[in-house]
């Protein structure tokens, strides 16, 4: 078997130095992926539909079931996974953890590796497969779903390959006694923590669960993945490419087992109190995390809910700030758990190089800059993609009866591509800084507010307490002066908060790159799933030493 | 302010090569430490008796008081401390948390160095304070709370400093985009968790709780050190002097806190309740263990009870083993948490390269070696110490009524230096296999259970299944044959519980050392304080990055 050596050295390399690193290209670009590439995805993505996902290697299903629904067509995709039960899944799990854990970490680093040169191939087909089940447009399909996704993948296979290689495998320890030594062989063991479930979401479908999933594979722990009911094609697709390798490295494919279910028999539960499943990983709502989280003797990692803030106090150019902010509350209509959501304005204004901007005048800007990229056909459509669940509408819709100023209505627009799509504009609302009880909660969706305070420390103070108190998964600033600068870096660190300052131009707040940007690093309650630091990988093993007196 | 390099650098070597390695000599030799430092030592500890504690920097105290006493005399210490309210120990931690936070590493790493240099004149007095608080003979005493303690806290020292140096402070992000780059400043900040309160226990007051304590400090956090209100004097030492370097480099002595309680108005839930409190660490008994580690919100390090075995299969000379056994169940009476317990011999006996010693002989050889040891009176004694708690007596009075043949009863002995002595040296007694409710517990103190089995595999068996269901921190094993080694080894491994192998002459099954040997790493109930490995430290800090777009 040989190991992808130079790509796993890189990757540990880009880890080490939080540098820019991509092994996977972001664009879908013909001279990358091929002619055909986009064409030849579509196709078999639209194979798919209507029938059996017949992929898995798994064997012993009771049903066949999938409820997948397309958000641009708002039809059934009616594809059917098999369906397993619990204790079959559990089992399998059980029986192959045992080959799985004693194969070396260099094999289970070149399968893994394998299987993701493998994905690569398909990801026009994942990128489809992501649009109709999550609503995303097609450019953050791509890139979300497949290179992005893949490079939080490798980024984990490394992470998890430098932490099993930071102990040595065996020591020779020599103790001085004096007149002679104390001489023992020492050996250290990475033994896997057992069985892991990966719980995944409707609107990241892989982006939020492979690093789970390879953290778990490299690290020796055998994988059920579940996906949420509504998005299962994408990540069935990486699986299903996983058990390929296993496979033909003759070793058991149900090492990483899709567990689909359906919306009316959620076997999620069921799952992850199983007291042989020792591993969690979730991403979704905070009152299913924090029970997640309680579960007694499980390592849970989880994404939940966040309060995302933007504290706007002085900055260069108010107009690209006004067009950044816009493009991050349309992008994808709000559905990233890194969109911000409240927008903290100084009643004073804000400080600009040619004056005071005051918050009326940005509030008129920032909805200036909605509608404008809404309103082009050639971009609005694609950034905003349509809405995954129809609840999300529903809240937007009751966005507009809060207590404030409705600056601007959500409203509907044409896809020309897709006639029947669910789509939602971003509503936007002024909010006095005293309502706390409007602004403190998560408004999934495409809900902006602009919050009124006494002074950018009122701003600061909180949005602190908002991510220490509810979580918060970004946060975005303008500041011209150093020292508001520091306290905000300094307060919303505390808050374990990582903040993009006076970002303008095509880099959002709301990307995370791989090999770089930490995400959901645990400081706060929105979660600590930890992508990637040390502790994300450490937590799925324990080290265990033997030791025996050299032989004389 | 200067850096110990030279010293932090030898110890972050030997935690990543795990050979032997010691700062802190662990001879009480004069040659070491001077010809009078015992007896100074000794002089300085008689001078502290009867009298206030008055060494310690914290101010506001309510009442002064201590409860300490000798289990060698049986009298009270009579030594008073400062009594503090929770909520003033936690509001001067506030105060400090903030000074200590932005405290660079290297300097918070030169002060706890300096902290452990400055201790390092006060091993003998600190020796005696052990003995004179939790029984143990002089040699483990000095070992222990001395130079071990030391080694133990360089090392979480070390790993802190490696841990916290793993993540650049600064890298510049350049992401290629085709005709331009998109240039971020990245920065991370290492955010330490908050205030730390560690509880420490009466039989190790030092070793168990200068990890947890310089773990935490290392990483930012202030500490409240919570001590048994039975084991206070030798923990009060440390945090004394690390008062004492604070002070000197002009920082806020309320780093580090000594919150001592009492018997009948103990604070220890009152402080780890406290919602500012983030951080915990805690040895001592199961039940406590696990209610901190159901409190929602913290992050906790507990040492708590194990069932530790030794499997006997074959060996090359078994007098050495029951000699070897022998010493590690009469060393400081089985008041180790990595004393062993249950010894699972198969009914058919140990093979040796002269016969199989049936299960009898081996029981008769075991008792005899256990006689020999506590009959030798410039040996016995000071092995054996003293027993710190009543109770502890009483259970092993209680273990002479088990189901099952006594091989040895529990007796006293005259210490020659100590009269009135508690002591209690082991009772052995012989239970079925299928006893299991009789050996599936920890019989904390003098207790070794002779367990007959069907074969070795059955031994094995139950040793994992005891481990995995009820914790264990240490295993014996004894066989020459490679494949039985190989099956010990990984069915232990996945119970996470660490095998010595073929101990025999002076080193021990109970012995643990700094830099090389993980303790409780967290895979069973035993716990997961997890001296020291990456997850030690890195739980205590939270790693946040923030960035910004490179000026053009």
């Amino acid at each position: 078997m040989t190991l992808h050596h130079e790509l796993l050295g890189k990757a540990i390399e880009a880890l080490r130095a939080r540098t820019f690193f991509a092994a996977y290209p972001e664009h879908p670009a013909p001279a990358i992926y091929g002619e055909t590439a986009d064409a030849d995805g579509q196709a078999k993505f639209k194979a798919t539909l209507g029938k059996r996902f017949t992929e898995l290697k798994q064997t012993g299903e009771t049903a066949w079931a999938g409820q997948e629904e397309s958000p641009y067509l708002q039809q059934p995709l009616n594809i059917s996974y098999p369906v397993f039960t619990t204790e079959v899944l559990i089992s399998k799990s059980k029986t192959a953890f045992n080959e799985w854990r004693k194969t070396p970490k260099d094999d289970r680093a070149s399968i893994l590796l394998e299987s993701l040169e493998r994905i690569k191939k398909r990801f026009f087909e994942i990128a489809y497969a992501t649009m109709h089940t999550t609503g995303q447009g097609y450019m953050m399909a791509f890139q979300a779903s497949g290179p992005h996704a893949a490079d939080r993948a490798l980024e984990a296979i490394a992470a998890g390959y430098e932490e099993l290689s930071r102990i040595p495998g065996a020591a020779l320890w020599d103790k001085p006694m004096g007149k002679f030594t104390i001489q023992l062989n020492k050996e250290w063991r990475a033994v896997p923590k057992g069985i892991s479930v990966v719980i995944g979401c409707s609107t990241f479908p892989t982006w939020n669960s492979v690093t789970g999933i390879y953290g778990s594979l490299i690290t020796g722990n055998p994988v059920i993945v579940k996906p949420h009911p509504g998005a299962i094609l994408p990540i069935a697709i990486f699986v299903a490419e996983i058990q390929n390798v296993l496979a033909e490295h003759k070793l058991d494919p149900n090492t990483c087992q899709l567990a689909v279910d359906t919306f009316d028999n959620m076997i999620t539960k069921e799952l992850a109190e199983h007291e042989a499943v020792k591993l969690i990983d979730f991403t979704g709502n905070s009152a299913f995390g924090s029970y997640l989280e309680a579960l007694p003797g499980k390592i849970v990692f989880t994404e939940k809910t966040g309060v995302n803030s933007v504290i706007l106090d002085s900055a260069e150019d108010i107009d690209k700030v006004a067009a950044n902010l816009a493009f991050s509350v349309n992008l994808y209509s709000s559905q990233m758990c890194t969109a911000p959501q409240n927008f903290f304005i100084p009643e004073s204004g804000i400080k600009t190089p040619t004056g005071v901007v005051t918050f009326d005048q940005f509030a008129e800007k920032f909805v200036a800059n909605i509608n404008s990229l809404v309103d082009n056909p050639k971009a609005g459509p694609f950034v905003l993609g349509a809405v995954q669940n129809k609840k999300t509408c529903e809240r937007v819709e009751a966005a507009e009866n809060l207590q404030g100023k409705v600056w601007l209505k959500s409203r509907t627009f044409e896809n020309p591509m897709f006639k029947q799509a669910r789509v939602a504009t971003p509503v936007v609302v002024e909010v006095d800084s005293s309502k706390k009880e409007i602004f403190s909660k998560e408004l999934f969706g495409p809900i902006a507010l602009l919050i009124k305070t006494k002074s950018t420390n009122e701003s600061i103070a909180l949005a602190q307490e908002l991510a220490s108190k509810h979580g918060a998964i970004s946060c975005g600033a303008y500041t011209t002066d150093s020292v508001v600068r520091e306290k905000i870096a300094d307060e919303m660190a505390l808050a374990a908060t990582p903040v993009s300052f006076n970002l303008t131009g095509s880099i959002y707040m709301n990307q995370n790159a791989a090999f770089s940007d930490f995400h959901v690093t645990g400081g706060n309650p929105s979660g600590n799933a930890s992508f990637t630091n040390a502790e994300y990988v450490t937590k799925r093993f324990t080290w265990v030493g033997h030791r025996e007196p050299v032989k004389a």
